[in-house]
């Protein structure tokens, strides 16, 4: 945990920033696997986390903006839980750790809402994710799942706070990075011929438990890079296969890294893969430079996705003017998702929350028709304080290849005769995570070797 | 999967065994850890894995028993999808692997069912434990959560099928105990001073992912063994320490092993644990000749608890009559729980429809009431078929002393004076998986070292 104070500082922060009334904090349940006792591991609300850091399932919070008042509802072990579940800190304990000084049982929640309910007070809650809370919230508050309305001002103002990092969280983020850049070097040193991608995720995350972190999203390690959600790990690794790792650490904290790296399954990268590798990589040194603050992260993915064209362009593949091809979106049959995304407590920073308030603004709304736009996470102009990922790709993908092919869509741009030689070439994803700083962006973590020689040459000092 | 016919077969037995109606099963989904679309590990319910044997989020079946037949419900992927995720095989084709011919879209069961209803016939459904599938139920029902009335003809139905395991269930769940095997030797090579309790519990894990296993559930890997449900892991191991691991694999098919062993985090054990080990060894060695067909498990439990008590007087903790001891539940100081459960494809089988109908029957109900008994999940007799673990304990837990000391409780059994040089001891279990057979008991999987001179002769060997 942070010292109580920070967690007091931030409620305050908050409280100034709604007009009034009630917010609701939820904490997560352990979620069962295949019956009510045999649970998931337990991973706090980040919301949660962000303003009460206290690690325990089935508590939740308020703070009374109108009365001023902070309290944490939770049970108190019985002297039947202690017996089996050995002595503990004390939930009164965890919470004057967090600066709060009332608490109260959980069964007390719902009167308590009620009550302000009754008063005519508004009590501000924020979108469920975990069914459990949706129906709690649905119980407590008297309304159906379906006609929950979560508060946008309570949204609003969290974003606002939770998007800039404190120097504590950065640290925090810079430890999950370089756990995660540790995995990836060891991804590196095991990925070799006959190898399963599953023990390629397997070593990793063992790495990752030694140094207790748990995965910040279910790894992507496949020989598959052009199939974008990609969690099937069954394949075998062989030779002249592009070998694609995207994965990151969380703290116990709760706080993510989320890095992808692509290499050769053979110790070297053929010649096709590093003609592809170079413009990938290209777009990402110069998507890199771009970042600061003011600036517009959809233009930033907008002008990679152009140096991406660029390079497909020398390689034969695309043709034409590339300022012409993006606007035409030409680039998504090779780029067909976002530059990158906000990242924190939350590897998708406060997706639970809501895309368009994370990324977006109400002036400058989310495109969500445009294929490649609409999977654009962020968008808005970053400010000094955020950390954001930036991963551009190439993704060969037939299936799409052969609809575009089909309806001879954006042929002024797309050699598809050229296109269909890199058909089952995979995929290419560069992937590091940055804060944006005052005059432009700091890399985060101690840095993970990404040129071409790099790569060969920690390979070849390897796998001898 | 199994074959076709497997699944076929299964779901014939299971209608003639409910009168009429419909049978509804539920999948699981995709539990989020912190927002929508970062999900835990998919885990398939486990009924339906038995009747179906599909590994496939956000699915559901009916089995008509009025009109016999059978409809699985669910949505292949559209082209969407097969851009993100890659070609996969069709729900069609895994729905023939389990021999289901009709497949609906998963939005057309609510219209199935509400067909049902309305033309008043039964809808048969199972007790729900993934909030998602309360909400869901709730929704396609048109009844409140809280009142929803689970089926008690299709539990009990599904209860006598799945407690009687096929011999390619016995397959399986010796391939979990295998592994699981493998994991507790990994365990003794490599728990020693200055070791966390997380470095075992990841190193056993890592073994089990590399055979492509799950854990069963949440391994106990402690030097607290007294604490019964004990999930904390920062502890460093120490000379002088017991180090008791309750870990089991699962296999990729969803059979559980569940395997506990104690040890000395020294090489070898002192007097004091020797003797209580042997304690305990010797109640575990009793009990296991009493599986057999007939048997009532509440007996043996009770019996294996006498010959607790009878070490205990030896060793001169209690005193009296060990019948008479057992007959006032004096031994539940020492041993809080039971002696052992059901498994299959859950670690305690089928827990999720209810332990009144897995472990006891109308006639011969559960003991709610008596601490000790209360904690029993088996008292029926046993059948030939049935896979039980055993697990006999001796656990000193002080706050559980204290509350019997100061109330004098059973004092005629109890030598307080003498449990007080044992309140910190920690505690000690050993548990194996066993099958009953027509004529007693098999131990399933290849053995496991359990007595003191296999347990320091095989550390002596690795911690050189």
């Amino acid at each position: 945990m942070f010292s109580a104070q920070t967690y007091q500082d931030r409620r305050s922060v908050l409280q100034t920033n709604v007009a009034g009334g009630v917010l609701l904090f939820l904490g997560n349940i352990e979620n069962p696997v295949n019956f009510e006792h045999n649970p998931y591991y337990f991973r706090q609300d980040s919301t949660y986390l962000y303003y009460f850091g206290i690690q325990e399932p089935r508590i939740a919070a308020i703070i009374d903006i109108d009365e001023n008042k902070t309290i944490v509802f939770g049970d108190e072990l019985s002297i039947d839980d202690i017996v089996w579940m050995g002595r503990q800190e004390t939930l009164k304990d965890k919470c004057l750790k967090s600066g709060v000084q009332e608490t109260l049982p959980y069964a007390e929640l719902s009167q308590y809402l009620s009550k302000v309910q009754n008063s005519g007070r508004k009590v501000h809650y924020l979108p469920p994710y975990q069914s459990s809370n949706k129906i709690l919230l649905s119980d407590i508050l008297g309304i159906k799942i379906a006609e929950l309305q979560p508060s946008v001002e309570m949204i609003k103002a969290i974003v606002k706070q939770r998007s800039i990092k404190e120097a504590q969280e950065i640290v925090q983020i810079e430890q999950a990075v370089n756990v995660s850049n540790e995995m990836h070097l060891l991804a590196m040193r095991v990925a070799r011929p006959d190898v399963k991608e599953y023990e390629v995720a397997n070593a990793i995350q063992y790495l990752a438990a030694n140094k207790e972190c748990q995965m910040s999203y279910p790894p992507i390690v496949t020989i598959n890079g052009g199939i974008l959600h990609n969690h099937y790990r069954l394949n075998t690794l062989k030779e002249g296969d592009l070998f694609l790792n995207d994965s990151g650490a969380e703290t116990s904290m709760g706080y993510a890294g989320d890095l992808t790296r692509t290499f050769p399954v053979s110790k070297t990268f053929t010649t096709k893969q590093k003609e592809m590798y170079e413009i990938v990589l290209n777009a990402f040194n110069n998507a890199q430079r771009l970042l600061k603050p003011g600036v517009r992260f959809k233009d930033i993915h907008l002008k990679a996705s152009q140096h991406l064209v660029e390079g497909l362009v020398d390689l034969g593949l695309m043709k034409g003017n590339p300022e012409d091809a993006v606007k035409n979106h030409a680039h998504t049959l090779f780029f067909q998702c976002g530059l990158g995304h906000m990242m924190g407590l939350d590897v998708h920073d406060m997706e639970d929350l809501g895309e368009q308030y994370i990324g977006y603004t109400e002036e400058d709304p989310k495109d969500t028709k445009t294929f490649g736009l609409k999977s654009l996470r962020l968008g808005k102009s970053l400010e000094s304080g955020f950390v954001v990922t930036v991963e551009p790709g190439i993704y060969m993908i037939p299936e799409l290849i052969d609809i575009w092919q089909a309806e001879n869509k954006n042929a002024d741009f797309i050699n598809y005769d050229k296109v269909y030689e890199y058909r089952n070439f995979g995929g290419i994803r560069v992937e590091d995570d940055f804060l944006i700083t005052d005059d432009g962006y700091r890399l985060l973590g101690d840095g993970l070797i990404k040129t071409v020689e790099e790569i060969e040459n920690y390979r070849a000092e390897h796998l001898a």
